[in-house]
């Protein structure tokens, strides 16, 4: 099974793209989308759209995996992020393939088994478990390919957290 | 001038179309666009990305004035209703006309020329400026009709709030 994990935003969107199952898990594509910072907000969440619809097109996922938004401190920050995901989920929508999100939390979880882990933990566990040479970059790719694990694992061992 | 407001959200989302210039302001519709509770949440963002595009072809404003996205308590619901925005910006933006957006308070302000006037006293101003036998009917129309007086206003006093 192919999954998308996508970590939602409105300047950087990370995604990753793996081949379950989890146990013979294969690294197919991850990077990050970049919006123009010098277009006006509406015009990015045009490019975010777009891109989703390509990254589909491109990969053809059998099931897409996003992160939760957990909320942050910044209100006007969050809600563009907000903004953004809606657009994501929007676009996802369209492909009538499942959709499922799961927390920062949950994510911390399936990779290491523990809620705490730092930033730099999950990356390791991200490298390790798709026999990556290095840490995926930017973080927000290696956030996108952690939901995507996380996906494939959860679909084992927990049950599906379908939206 | 054709102005569509819009009162984003995404259980009810109101809408307002009026046409200048603001002296001799004409009403041509209002309403609200409820989605179904028992949908799942992305399928109920795609069914106000359809309705969207459907008031613009029904309609065919020239501008589009949206009320901002303030703060709310409730976390949860802040992120829901902002990816409902999100999806509204979305499409307004596929249609090439510009758009404009106003705080609560501009359009206090630019209705009852006080930022503390309270909801029942900017439905009174609704009703009275567009000559209306009662108050628009749910809050949510007359929210959006506000917002689209308050472009028309604004257009002539303060400048633009382009988005």
């Amino acid at each position: 099974m192919k999954v998308l994990g996508l970590d939602p935003g409105y300047g950087t969107l990370g995604y990753g793209v793996i081949e379950g199952p989890i146990d013979k898990c294969k690294l197919l594509a991850y990077g990050a989308i970049i919006t123009p910072k010098t277009e006006r907000f509406p015009e990015r969440l045009r490019f975010i759209g777009q891109k989703i619809i390509e990254l589909y097109r491109d990969f053809g996922p059998d099931e897409i995996a996003l992160e939760e938004l957990f909320f942050q401190k910044n209100a006007k920050t969050a809600i563009m992020v907000a903004e953004a995901r809606g657009v994501i989920l929007y676009e996802c929508e369209s492909f009538g393939i499942p959709l499922f999100e799961y927390t920062p939390l949950q994510i911390k979880q399936s990779l290491t088994g523990y809620g705490r882990a730092d930033k730099k933990q999950i990356q390791e566990m991200v490298k390790l478990l798709l026999k990556m040479d290095k840490i995926p970059k930017p973080d927000d790719a290696a956030d996108a390919l952690a939901v995507a694990i996380t996906h494939l694992q959860t679909n084992k061992i927990l049950g599906n957290f379908k939206i």
